[in-house]
């Protein structure tokens, strides 16, 4: 079935990070927001994630900062947060993938971890009691998605100062014109919310953390707003911080399973958690949108839309084995060799098979989230030592 | 000599806590704000302050409340914040007065006071080392005026993130519309100060700091804005956090030494700190502006005009032995018996002995205010025990 038609996150000339509008026209992001192809880049990888690979990355902000400290063993770290109201995620999960290979590339990199629970708290009314519990699950997601645990602090806002004060100083320095350039026209809760993540992105440079150094902040397209805003402020502060402007990179945003827009977490059944039950998941993968014809005859005649459906964005994004598989799935659709149910009993099959495994490995990984919390918060709260 | 005119703080209808504008008509903030009059309540006072008896706290929200818990010896609290820039002014030795009255009240009060520490990083560049400095001389400063540190509880907001909790989930609940109506169109620096300032008015109810009692906050008038946000966000919050609605107190602004507007810390001149030196303030004293008239055979038929006269201001506020010598001072002055430079003589001598007699008292507590803050701190890092 076709999807309906998406509307694009840019219509107002403004990208939308709090928005559910799928994008349309990745290039606009780079002619219009100054986002950098990922594509010059690719040379200088020794090894390219299949995020790199098959262009889900596709755009980047200095993202040869990152590169030069790379090469020249150099420290640097890789930050991201994510709110713990519930299980990750498929659109978590591709966060994660960016952050464990990002991390994979140097023996000098930290991930810092952010469990914005003072947001899940503000926004979902959970208590840090309950957010407490899903952070660890959530941290324990990461590490059997790959995460070294000696290479990341994962912290929670509500016990992190550091992001209070940060957010408070930049508050001073923003106007609110800056803001709506930025945003649009919002509630302060919203521009808050910004400056805390402002505050996270920043926190890797402050002096007691190993002080300034290229921070890579790994998200989907839509989040661009905040990034624009963390490097503003990194320059506005520089004088006193010596801040060096934060570096993004940004992945493609996946089509929801029920069509017509991005996937999100405000709409459970546009995607699936990697807590859901297997049989559950895949099930759902079944009766997804695609991006197939009307009719078969149609679909051996045209050929199936691949760049539209959401089924090809599982293999695409997650579950294809290698990129030779992706491509083959993309060429059969296109070429109106592969149907769409025999193509959705594929994706459903490799979806059932990784959950199995993923929630497996991440159970077994509870105790080892907890040390690497713990650690952290040690780490923390003795001032970087 | 005679005051400028003063700008009322109150012309665009609306107060102004961020501006240097004098009240000229107090009783509009009754009228207009629903600032209810204190005098009614006198009598169920055993004993008034000066600030009471001399009508120099003029107005209150609430305050019947916590009579209500004096009497029947039910906990309540009494909390303002400070920015720790710089030495205690005349307008802190206000607040700080009304704590120490209102928290001798009971056994039952406790006096919470915030350490805007994060505040005067972001707006005066001062570092929490040398924020810490001056916090501690502070809190001598209230120690030497009369606090009872038995009963009290001060804390640096840099280290509580108790506050940046309720200021985000405050922030969700507050429209930008709300501001404008209470604040004006401001920059989101000040909205968030604000946000914060009703983080620390709201944190003694939490209920690990014993639960929702009474809080009084004494401020100036000018401060009214930020009673009404914390009022609002108390009865939007009262399901999940069982908030009562916190209470406060009015005083009037002290009129500047330099005339023409309040007294204000953004310019010294305009008052005296209680770390200057008793010989330097007291020779500001002596050159101060005064209700005075243009010359001495004008003022012994007119009277001098002691209403708008910053001299008998010292004398209100703060520096008469008894009530019985303000209003000796008054008379005299109205009734053009006595000329400016004997009362400006008189007025300098009483600032000197204070500063003198302070300083001693107040550098004899250094020790005490570094165990109240020690106290504190191990109170709150403890949740409440």
């Amino acid at each position: 079935m076709r999807s309906g038609a998406a509307k694009s996150i840019v219509e107002k000339d403004r990208l939308d990070p709090w928005g559910q509008s799928a994008v349309k026209d990745y290039s606009r992001l780079q002619s219009e927001f100054g986002i950098e192809p990922v594509a010059p880049l690719l040379s200088r990888f020794k090894r390219l994630s299949h995020h790199l690979s098959r262009g889900i990355d596709f755009g980047q902000r200095d993202l040869s900062r990152v590169l030069d400290a790379i090469d020249s063993n150099k420290p640097y770290a890789v930050m991201s947060g994510i709110k713990p109201d519930r299980s990750f995620h498929l659109g978590n999960k591709m966060t994660a993938d960016d952050m464990v290979y990002f991390q994979s590339l140097s023996k000098k990199a930290t991930v810092f971890y952010s469990i914005a629970d003072v947001e899940a708290y503000a926004d979902n009314g959970l208590s840090f009691a309950e957010t407490s519990k899903i952070a660890v699950r959530n941290v324990a997601d990461m590490l059997a998605l790959g995460l070294d645990p000696d290479k990341a602090v994962a912290y929670k806002q509500s016990e992190e100062v550091r992001v209070m004060r940060m957010s408070t100083i930049f508050s001073r320095s923003v106007t609110n014109n800056m803001l709506r350039a930025i945003y649009g026209e919002r509630q302060i809760g919203l521009y808050l919310s910004a400056l805390i993540q402002a505050g996270d992105i920043l926190m890797p440079q402050l002096p007691e953390l190993g002080g300034p150094k290229p921070v890579l902040v790994p998200v989907g397209a839509d989040q661009d707003p905040h990034i624009r805003l963390a490097r503003d402020l990194a320059a506005k502060h520089a004088a006193d911080f010596g801040f060096v402007p934060p570096s993004s990179v940004y992945h493609r945003l996946e089509l929801a399973l029920t069509g017509g827009s991005k996937m999100s977490k405000r709409e459970p059944e546009s995607g699936f958690t990697l807590d859901d039950s297997p049989a559950e998941a895949s099930k759902r993968v079944r009766s997804a949108f695609t991006g197939g014809r009307a009719t078969v005859e149609e679909q051996r005649r045209l050929g199936g839309m691949a760049d539209i459906c959401p089924v090809y964005d599982l293999y695409r994004f997650h579950f294809a084995a290698d990129d030779a598989h992706s491509e083959k799935v993309y060429d059969e659709c296109v070429k109106g060799v592969r149907m769409c149910g025999g193509c959705k009993d594929e994706a459903a099959g490799l979806v059932k098979s990784f959950l199995e495994r993923h929630q497996k490995k991440r159970d077994s990984m509870m105790g080892e989230a907890e040390d690497l919390l713990e650690r952290s918060s040690r780490y923390l709260s003795s001032g970087g030592k």
